[in-house]
C-alpha cells in the first residue's frame, strides 16, 4: 500500500481522532480551564499510543503538564523531536464565531474550531504522519514526541523541562508544525522566526475614579498619559524609538532582500484580504520584510475607564495595556525588555505611578538550509504539495525554538502547513482539509527521505 | 415651632424618604433599567404629594418621564421652579464599594449610597426645605418642581420638553441643588458651570484580530492609531491643540482671578486628598482656574484588544474611546463638537477608519450674584452654615442651565450642598448627615428671604 491510500483509508478516524481532541478547551491562559488541561494532556496519550509510540506519558511540570511519547527503533538510528503544543489561544470574541469554537464543523472543504490548524490540527498532522510511516515501513530512525500545554503564554515550564530531561530529549533534529506556509499556491518552509517580548502597563492617576468636571484639567488623565507613552514608541517612520531598541538588529543583506522580493506578493489582495486601505510600517522596508525580518511594536490590548453603554464623564483612577515587541535574530528579549522597562519609567511623568510588567518573551531563530533535515523536509513537502516548497522567514515567534537549540544543542525544522486564511488566534479559525492530509504525507514523506541512504 | 425644630422632629421620616428613593436603581445610562426609571419617577409624585404638593404627575417624553409638581399659593405671587434629577450613575466598579451602592446605610456621620449626594440626597433637601417653609408658615411664592430622568446621559429629552411646556414651567426663578460647596468649612454657591462636549471614537484597522507575529509591523494597529491621535490632542503646555478650539474662551479678567486667589486651597492636602504626587494641566493657571475657568479634555474611557487574564499576542481589528472636554462659558458645544470631529477626521490616517460619534453636549452657564433670588440664597446659606458662602465658578457641567435660562428665559440660582469627599459618580458615594439637614434648613430659609419684603 503507498503513503496516498494508507492515508485515503483512514481518513475519517484521522478526523475523529483530531475532533476528540478539539473538543477539549485546553485554554492555557485562563485557570478555569485547568482541568482541561489534564483531560487533553491524557487524550493525547491515548492517541500516541493508538498510533504506534511504545510509551506515551503525562509529565507533570511546574505548570500545565507534558506530553511525552516515544517509537524507538534502534539505539544506532537517529532520533527526532516531535515538538508541538497540545494548548490553545482563547476563543474570545465568541460573538464573532459562526459555530462553536470547540465542536468542529466541516464545510467548504475546512474544519472549523479553535485548534483546527493551531496547533491541534498541525500536530495531528505529525502524528498521524508518524503512525503512515510506521505503517508502510518508512520509519527507520527514533521518534520521541513533547507536547506542551503552554505555548500560547510562552512555554514558562518549558526551558526547566528541557534542562531536566537532556538525556531523554536527546536527539538529532527537532521537527514542529506550528508555522505557516506563503499561500495556497505556494508552499513553503519556515526558515526564520521572531522573536517576543511582552509587557503589561499600568498607570495610576488619582486614587479613585474622580468626577471629570470637578477635576477634570487639573489633574492628569492616566488614560491621557498611557496614550501618550504608547504614541511615542514608534515615530512617523515607524521605528521604535527606544533608546539602543535597533543595537542588536542584523540589518538584512541584499542577497537576503532579494530573496524576499522573490516571493510572490501581490499587496492589493494582501489589503482586500486584510480589509484596510493602506499599510503602515518601518521606512524603507517591503511589507514581506517588515512582517518577517523587522522588529515591531504593537497594543495587544487596552482598557480603563468607563467602557460600558452611554457616555459617563470620569476622570479614571486607572489605565491598562498589554503591548509587545517582535524581534529578529540577535535581539536578546531580556536586554529589550530591561530597555523598555527603563524607557517607560524615565519618560512617565510624575504625576502618576507607573507599573511595567514583564511577561513572556523569547529570541527569534534562524534554520540553516544545507542540513540535511530541512533537504528532506523540502522533498517531502515537493511530494505531497507537487511543488518545490520557498525557503521564508516569517513574522511569528516560537519562543522555544531558540530554547532547544540552546538547551538541547538541538536545531529545529519548521515544517507548518497552515495557511494566513486560517485565522489562527482570531474568530472562525480553519484548516484546509486537503492540506490536513497532504500535512501527513508530507510527514509520512520526510521520514522515507530522511533516512534514506 | 421654628425651622430647626421642624427638622430635627422629623428626621427619621426625611431619611425614609430618602431611603426608599435610593433603593430603586434608576441608572438612567442603562436600558435594563427601564423600569427602575418609571418606578422613581413614581416614588417621586408620592413623597411630593405627601411633603406639601397640589398635584405631582409623572409626564412622559421620548425618553425618560418627567415628574412635575407644585404648590400655588397665589396668581400674584412670584413662582420658583426647582428642578433635579432622579436618575443616577452607574455603581461600577462593584468591586471597590465597601456597601451595596442600592442599599442605604449610614455610619461615620454619613449617609452611604449611590445617589446620596448626587442627586437623590440634594433634590430631597429641596423637596423637605419646601414642606418645612409650608408647615412654619414661611412660605409665600408658587413652587414648580420638575425633577428628570436623564441627567447624567445629558438630558436629551429636557429641552423639548421645555419647549412644549413654557407655559407650565413660568417661573421668576429657577432653585437647583446638584452642586457642591468649596469644602466643609468653606460654604459657597456655585455661580458659573462649564459646559461639555462628548464623544465616541472607534478605530478600525484590519477586518479581522489578526497575529501580531504574521503581521505586526506590516499593518496599523488600531490602538496604536487611537492612541496617537488622543496623545496629539494635548500639548505639553496642557493646552489643547485642536485649531479655533479656544476661540471664544473668554480670557479671566484679573479681578476674577483675585477672587479665585481667595478660595482657602492647600495644594499638599489636595494632592494627598487624591493619591497623586504631582499636578498637571494649562501653563499658567492655578488648580482652581484650571478646574473651574478653563477647558479641559480626558479620556473618560478606553478599551480594544485582548484585555483578560494573561498575555495574547494580537494586532487587534477595532479600538474605541469614550473622550470629553469641558467647555467654558462662551464656547458652543455644537460648535466645538463639530471642531473636534473635523480635527479627528483630517488627522485619522488612510492605514485605519475612525468614527466620530458625537453624544451629549452642553453649555457653560454664570449666574448674577446681584439678582435677589441669589442674595435670598446667600442669606439663606449664612443662617443654615453659620457663614456667608463664597461665590465660586465650578468646573462641572449642569448643561440645561443654559438651556433653562435660553428657552424658558429664565436664570438659575445654584443652591448646592455637596462636598468634593462625597465622591460622586465614584465608588462610595456619601452624603454628610449633618448638611443634610442644614440643606433642608437652608431651603426653608430661601423661601422665608425669598419672599421678605
Amino acid at each position: 500500500m503507498s503513503v496516498q491510500s494508507y492515508i485515503e483509508n483512514n481518513k475519517d478516524r484521522f478526523l475523529d481522532e483530531l475532533f476528540s481532541l478539539i473538543r477539549i478547551p485546553s485554554i492555557s491562559v485562563k485557570q478555569e480551564h485547568k482541568a482541561d488541561m489534564e483531560a487533553c494532556a491524557r487524550r493525547w496519550t491515548e492517541v500516541l499510543l493508538s498510533s504506534g509510540a511504545d510509551k506515551a506519558v503525562v509529565m507533570p511540570t511546574t505548570g500545565n503538564p507534558i506530553v511525552y511519547a516515544e517509537k524507538m527503533v534502534s539505539p544506532a538510528a537517529p532520533t527526532v523531536l516531535v515538538y508541538a503544543h497540545y494548548d490553545v489561544m482563547p476563543a474570545e470574541p465568541l460573538d464573532l464565531w459562526k459555530s462553536n469554537p470547540f465542536e468542529p464543523e466541516i464545510h467548504d472543504g475546512r474544519i472549523w474550531a479553535r485548534g483546527a490548524d493551531d496547533d491541534k490540527g498541525q500536530s495531528m498532522m505529525q502524528v498521524k504522519g508518524f503512525e503512515t510511516a510506521l505503517q508502510e515501513g518508512l520509519l527507520n530512525c527514533n521518534v520521541k514526541f513533547i507536547f506542551e500545554g503552554e505555548e500560547e503564554i510562552g512555554s514558562p515550564s518549558l526551558e526547566a523541562f528541557c534542562q531536566e530531561h537532556k538525556e531523554l530529549l536527546k536527539s538529532d533534529i527537532i521537527l514542529v508544525s506550528d508555522t505557516s506556509m506563503v499561500s495556497a499556491e505556494v508552499p513553503s518552509l519556515t526558515t526564520g522566526l521572531r522573536g517576543l517580548a511582552y509587557w503589561e502597563l499600568e498607570v495610576t492617576g488619582p486614587n479613585r475614579d474622580l468626577h471629570s468636571g470637578h477635576f477634570g484639567g487639573a489633574v492628569a488623565n492616566p488614560i491621557n498619559v498611557l496614550c501618550k507613552m504608547i504614541a511615542d514608541i514608534t515615530g512617523a517612520d515607524g521605528r521604535i524609538t527606544i533608546p539602543g531598541f535597533y543595537d542588536d538588529v542584523e540589518e538584512l543583506s541584499q542577497k537576503e532582500r532579494d530573496m524576499i522580493a522573490q516571493v510572490p506578493f501581490d499587496k492589493t489582495k494582501y489589503k482586500q484580504a486584510i480589509g484596510v486601505n493602506a499599510l503602515f510600517g518601518e521606512k524603507g522596508y517591503s511589507t514581506l520584510e517588515r512582517n518577517s525580518c523587522r522588529p515591531s511594536f504593537d497594543v495587544c490590548g487596552i482598557w480603563g475607564g468607563y467602557i460600558e453603554e452611554g457616555s459617563k464623564t470620569v476622570l479614571p483612577s486607572k489605565a491598562y495595556a498589554k503591548v509587545s515587541c517582535r524581534l529578529v535574530p540577535h535581539q536578546q528579549h531580556e536586554k529589550i525588555s530591561k530597555l523598555f522597562e527603563d524607557y517607560i519609567n524615565k519618560v512617565a511623568p510624575d504625576y502618576v505611578k507607573v507599573k511595567v510588567m514583564p511577561k513572556h518573551g523569547g529570541e527569534g531563530y534562524v534554520c540553516p538550509i544545507d542540513m540535511p533535515a530541512y533537504r528532506a523536509a523540502e522533498k517531502a513537502v515537493s511530494i505531497a504539495f507537487g511543488k518545490k516548497p520557498l525557503a521564508v522567514r516569517r513574522g511569528g515567534s516560537i519562543p522555544i525554538i531558540s530554547t532547544f537549540e540552546q538547551v538541547l544543542g538541538v536545531k529545529t525544522v519548521l515544517m507548518g502547513f497552515g495557511l494566513e486564511q486560517n485565522a489562527i488566534h482570531s474568530p472562525n479559525e480553519s484548516c484546509r482539509l486537503d492540506y490536513f492530509f497532504k500535512g501527513i504525507e508530507s510527514v509520512a514523506e520526510f521520514y522515507r527521505e530522511y533516512t534514506k541512504k
